[in-house]
This record gives structure tokens, C-alpha cells and sequence, in this order.
């Protein structure tokens, strides 16, 4: 793209804010480069759909320079940021510098562990679709390594156990389905052991799951889990987790497979501006979403940390990132007329968690719903926002599919080191004798 | 599964040939026991589509225990065999024996590379979903890398090279569908190179491509690579292939994705049954499929050697793999039924050859086929054959979608080693200044 001489913009990440932004952006008289270190965006409230091999991968991506293709003052990179240089304004990537009049900085959170980084081999968490793939070949390989045990002979065969940690909506909706899996997809298709009897267990630090909704609807979410066959234990720590077993309050559950979902850190990227970043390392961003000392530099998304008019912290959601999006290509247009800045304000539309098959929960303002009418308006909510038409019908059939036959639409085990890994797993998952005699 | 006393058969293998035998056999009054290093089943003949991003793999693959979930005398092992005990009945897998009364060995074939196995990581083969995963990486990050390709002062700038290497059908539909992708799918969306005007190679040993057609249809076909956009050259030799470059005849051609498709051989079980093997590994079966000295021991598919009527070998395709799964399940039901075993003929219904959009050649018996109808018969037949309904309709629509639109419904990248992979292929692409002056 050559220079011609209009203010160039640069966006870093193309998830909700990035790409809202950007498509807004583009229609303004801007150069803008909008740079990400994968080629898709990626839909992240349906990852999990991905993991627990309901939907592929390629039915919730869409690649980036496709969504941009029309507008021909849009550069789209695949690349990674390594540095800001805010005094030069540039951003600095693995192979290039690029100039630019204003920067959007939306490179997102990824899952954390709090100083127990040692966990994620055991324990993996879900951002973007390789971690998806990752727990999808888990899951699916505890079924196939079940089915592989050898009966040892005065042993009582523990169940096949799941456990998920961390009671958010994403350790809520993983939970409901690894239980609709393994309670109803996998029937009658094993001999040798009856997937049904599966465990799925469910801990949460708190006092109760989903924890930013009303205590009613944590109580009913609770009760939704029940009745799908998870079991919840709350305000229970996990103090350890070793290949094949978590400990948690001082017990050591053996598991075949272990999913970590307690916790998110903010990207790396933040800590680099040398501003202020609060304890996750968001950045303190100021009113207008620009950071302190430089008014051309804007944080979006769970990057950034506001808190709304009450003084409460803005939740890290889609629709916080998708609005602070469009309020900085607002902002900057603005900014090109000349006119004065105005503070960002989030409009609250209300939030939204499935939990499983016809079961969800839903607070809008003060109105508050759950079960299968909160479920269906999930399913709608999500199909509407999912970038493509293509996609939007592929997904469409696919849940209909399932609904239908409690299949499951990608049940595939992949990966290049499948045999290693699966040794592995095994050793992992099977029970010494020992530990069979012991419960 | 407990023993009940009744015949115990084993395959090995839940491709065209192995699972047809499973459906049939499954009827029978048997145990079964179906085994697989992987968990599904692979529609072979779509594979190219997703290497080249228009198909997702849970589109061309089916769990192979879904498949078979409705028959209680039938076992799903994933495993990897070792070795057979011809003697003891044995098939000795990485962790057990298996004992059998009938045995089925149905492991197929994979890439050969003629004793130049050092060419595979730089021209990877198509055979399994990763192989097609590891090419879609290849193919999208070239376009990805040509974007980033840094100018370099008083040097011309290549177009982007593919190189498919081998005539047959894989090769030919690999090329036609690469050509399609960088002359429409990718058009509009880079704004520092034209993927328009990349170069598309097919090099073919032999005189002609697709070579078990007529001479007419091959040379229809060759007409219609050109249509697309490929340059095909016959009767050359690769002699050497680097990274990022391929020696034909003498000629090196720098390129930024090489893709294998020029010779098959058959699985290595075939060697380990001590019965003799012809030079690419395939068994030398009896009339009635089975192995000299143990009727009780059957190789169908690509791993078994034998004649037709003519004397003409018969080709690796999937009617002969299906065909021959039926008739040794009838061989197994006539066994028990103490009837005599007939030999196997091989009813021949036609071939077909897809190229590209609205391109494919058929030959069905002395009628012969090419262009749009061709195309059409390619089509239904594929989606007739697909394995499981929901893929059917999934795959109708993404064609229908790719038809209207150019576009592909899966272009991501992924892989765990994104950015080193990454740099590593642009050493491979990236001509130095001094090759760009040579040329």
C-alpha cells in the first residue's frame, strides 16, 4: 500500500473491538493496517462448541482479509507486535516498523494460572482454536482409552471423570456439554465400559457459579448443571493438579481429563506502553479510551480497564469490546473534523449464558429468565453475530442436527503426534490398582 | 465384549474397504473386531478440498463408531497393529492379541517418494486429514508471505509458484483447485502483490496426465487445466527438490508450496504376513482375496495385488476397495454356511476425474465424458457416497456457496508452531536478490 499521505491508522488484534473498529475505520479517509498473529478472527463465545466437537473450526473463523476485502485503504497483516515506540509513533513487529497517527490496541487476554503456569500442560484453558482442537483430542481419546482398559482383576472400575475448574460462563457451558456428551452422544457406542456413568465435576472458588449474575440466577444455573448431570462444588480450592489428578481441598480427585477455566490475564501487550495497568495488567485507560499522555494511543477490549458509572469494572464480554470499537472509529472521526472528544459509555443490553441443552440464563436490566426460552434466545443471539452468512447457516444446521440426534457434528481425533500423545494420556488417565482399592 | 463362542473376525482398517466389510459382516452371527489408528473414518476422494480450504475436515470424516453404534456384536478398537501370528490366529497390536477365525487386512496405501524420502519435508504428500491441514497451511501462508515479501531495490518480483508434482487424479484436481483459488478466491484481498498472477506447475513424468483415461481425456483434461490457469509439462523428471525449489529436467523453479502427488505404496503390513508382495508392497491375493496357505486370512483394497479378467491390474481407487469388502463379507457368510467360495470380479461402472470448476472427465465403459456434465456426475456422485447425512448437506452447501461466491469456507491457518513454521517458510519462498536478477 503506498503512503498517500492520509492519517494512518494502525489497529493490533482482530477480535471483537479490532474488527469493529476496523470495518468502521475503513469507510473514514484513513490508510489503515490492521494486524493480527493469525490470519482468522476467531468467534470466541462459541470456542467451546469447537472443544467439545459440536461445531468445526472453520464454521466460527473467518479469515480477516476476507471481511476487509472491499475497502481498498485497508492493509491486513499477519504478524506479531513485539514493541511501541508511543515518542516515534511506531509499532515495532518481528519484521518491520510501521508508522502511524493513531493506534488501536486490541490484542485481547489469554487464560492465566496465577503463578501455577506449571498446571496448563494437565489443565488446558480456551482462547483461541488450537486449544479448542487440543481439548477436543483429549476428551474424545478418554472415551477411546476407556474403551481400551484392561479389567484388572479385584478392582472396582472407577467412572470416567471430567473435571472443570473455574465457574464462569465458560467453565459453566464446557461442563453442561462434556456432560451432554458423555450422558447422550456416546451412548450404545462402547462395549466395554458405559460412557453414561461419566463424572463431570465442576469447581468454583466462590461461593456460587456465574457469579456476575443475580444469586437467583446462580441458583437456578446451578440447578440446570444438576439436572444435566454435572456435579458443582463451590468455594473449593484446587491446591494442586498433576498429570491425571487435582487435588482440591486436600482430596485427590483422579481425572481423565482436566479443563482450566478459573482465569484470564490480560495480553502482554499492555505492560509495554508504560502507563499504568492494574493487577491482571489492563491498561488504566482514560474516559475517552486513550491511554495517559497521548491522545493519538487507544486500549479496547479486555485490554482495557474502565470502570461504568457506578464505579463498577467492565466485564471482559463481547459487547463491551464490540461498543469501545466503534466509539474510537467514532472518536478518531471526529477527531479528523475537529471536533471534541466525548467520554465512552457502555450501554448494558444484557448478558447471556448457556449452560447446556435447553438450558441457559438470561439478565436483561432488571428482567431475568432461564431455562429453554433463555436458551433459545442464545441460539439466536449467537447465530445473528457470527460473521458470515455462510457460517450462519452451517451452524445453523449443525445445532438443528444435534438438537435432533444428540450427535455430535466433529468428533475427530487429529493431531501429528496422535499415538505419542495418546500413550501418554493413558498413563494419565488409568488408575494404578492401588488407587482403585483405595476408594 | 465377552466371548460368546461365535466366529470371531478382525479388520484391520476402517477405509472404503474395511468398513464396508463392517456393515455387512456385522449382520452375520459373528463377533467383530474393527481396528484403527484413528477414531473415524476419511472420505478420501475430498480430501484435496481440504487441503485447499473449501471443505473443514468434520465435512469428509465420520467417527467410526458412530457408524457402527447399532450393532452390539461389534467392536471399535483404536490401535495401531504390529504384527500377525498366522499360526496362533493372532493380530498383536501395540498393547494386546486379538484372536480370529476370519481375519481382513485393509490398511491401504500411503505417499512414496522412491527412495528420495528426504523430499517429503519440504513436498508433503497427500493422505490423511493432517496431511491436508499441513498443505492448507502451506498454501494460505504463501499468500500470507508474498503480502509481506519486502521490496528489494532494482529486482524483479516473482509471481507466487505452486508445484504439484504427479498427473493422476490427485495431482490434477490439486493443481485445478490451486489455480482457482489464486486466480478468483484470493482476488481483492492483497494490497502488495496480485494473487492473480501467480503460477500454477503440474509436472508429470509420463506423456500425459491422468493416464488410466484415454488419450482423449487426457488430453481434454490438459485442456481444461489450461482453461484454469495451469501450466502442465509431461514427460519430466524431478531430479532434486530443496527447500523452496524443485529441479525438472535440469531446471530449478523456485516455489513457495510444493505438493506431492506422484506415487503410492502400499502399507507396510502387507510385508509382515510372509506371503509374497509385488514392488510396491502389495499382497499377491488369491481368486478369492485371500493370502496363499490361509483362506482364512483376506487383503482387500490398496494393499492387495490382483488382475482383472484382461490381465490389467486393478487401479487403487475406492469401487474396487468397496467392492471387495462386500464380496469378502459374502466370501465369510458363504464359509459358514458351508457353501463353496466363488473367485472376485470386479464389475467396472466407470471412472471419473474432477479437474476444477464446472471440469472433470468421466469414462463410463466406451462413453466418455468431459467439461460441465462431467463436473455435474462428479458432484452427486460424491455427495451420494459421503458417509453420514448431515455431512451431505453440509457439503452442498458449502459447494453451492464456493459456486455463487469464489469463495472458500475454511481458509484458516493453524498449527501449534504457527510462527516458526511461518519463518521457515519464508526462507523457503523468499528468492534472494541475486536468483530475481538471474531469471
Amino acid at each position: 500500500m503506498r503512503n498517500d499521505g492520509s492519517p494512518r491508522v494502525v489497529i493490533v488484534g482482530a477480535g471483537f473491538g479490532g474488527l469493529t473498529a476496523a470495518r468502521r475505520i475503513a469507510r473514514l479517509p484513513v490508510q489503515l493496517t490492521l494486524i493480527d498473529r493469525r490470519n482468522h478472527h476467531t468467534f470466541q463465545p462459541l470456542l467451546y462448541q469447537v472443544a467439545t466437537a459440536g461445531l468445526s473450526p472453520g464454521e466460527i473463523a473467518a479469515p480477516i482479509r476476507s471481511i476487509l476485502r472491499g475497502h481498498s485503504n485497508v492493509e491486513v497483516l499477519l504478524g506479531e507486535v513485539v514493541e511501541f515506540d508511543l515518542a516515534r509513533k511506531q509499532v515495532i513487529t518481528n519484521d518491520r516498523e510501521l508508522d502511524y497517527d493513531f493506534l488501536i490496541i486490541a490484542s485481547g487476554a489469554t487464560h492465566a494460572y496465577f503463578g501455577h503456569e506449571d498446571w496448563e500442560p494437565y489443565a488446558p484453558g480456551l482462547k483461541s482454536i488450537e486449544d479448542a482442537l487440543e481439548i477436543r483430542r483429549r476428551v474424545l481419546l478418554a472415551f477411546e482409552l476407556a474403551e481400551r482398559r484392561k479389567k484388572v482383576a479385584g478392582t472396582v472400575e472407577l467412572p470416567l471423570q471430567f473435571v472443570v475448574i473455574g465457574g464462569g460462563p465458560t467453565g459453566v457451558e464446557l461442563a453442561g456439554t462434556l456432560a451432554e456428551i458423555a450422558h447422550h452422544a456416546m451412548s450404545h457406542e462402547f462395549r466395554n465400559f458405559e460412557p453414561s456413568e461419566s463424572k463431570i465435576l465442576l469447581i468454583e472458588g466462590g461461593p456460587r457459579v456465574l457469579a456476575t449474575y443475580s444469586e437467583e440466577l446462580s441458583r437456578k444455573a446451578e440447578a440446570q448443571l444438576h439436572r444435566l448431570g454435572v456435579e458443582v462444588r463451590t468455594s473449593q480450592m484446587v491446591t494442586k493438579i498433576e498429570p491425571g489428578a487435582v487435588w482440591v481441598s486436600g482430596e485427590r480427585i483422579p481425572s481423565a481429563v482436566i479443563l482450566w477455566a478459573a482465569g484470564v490475564a490480560a495480553s502482554t501487550l499492555g505492560r509495554k506502553l508504560g502507563v499504568p495497568v492494574d493487577r491482571a495488567g489492563r491498561v488504566l485507560v482514560e474516559p475517552d479510551l486513550s491511554i495517559p499522555g497521548h491522545n493519538e494511543v487507544f486500549v479496547i477490549g479486555d485490554l482495557a480497564a474502565l470502570n461504568d458509572a457506578n464505579g463498577k469494572p467492565l466485564p471482559g464480554v463481547a459487547p463491551v469490546a464490540i461498543q469501545q470499537g466503534d466509539w474510537v472509529a467514532e472518536t478518531i472521526a471526529r477527531d479528523l473534523k475537529k471536533q471534541p472528544r466525548r467520554p465512552f459509555h457502555y450501554r448494558d443490553k444484557g448478558s447471556l449464558a448457556t449452560i447446556g441443552r435447553a438450558a441457559a440464563v438470561a439478565q436483561i436490566g432488571k428482567f431475568e429468565l432461564s431455562g429453554y426460552f433463555a436458551w433459545l434466545a442464545w441460539l439466536f443471539i449467537h447465530i445473528f453475530f457470527l460473521i458470515g452468512f455462510r457460517n450462519r447457516i452451517l451452524v445453523m444446521i449443525q445445532w438443528a442436527w444435534s438438537y435432533l440426534t444428540y450427535e455430535r457434528g466433529a468428533r475427530l481425533i487429529t493431531g501429528s503426534d496422535e499415538l505419542t500423545g495418546w500413550t501418554q494420556s493413558q498413563e494419565i488417565h488409568d488408575p494404578s490398582p492401588s488407587e482403585l482399592h483405595s476408594r
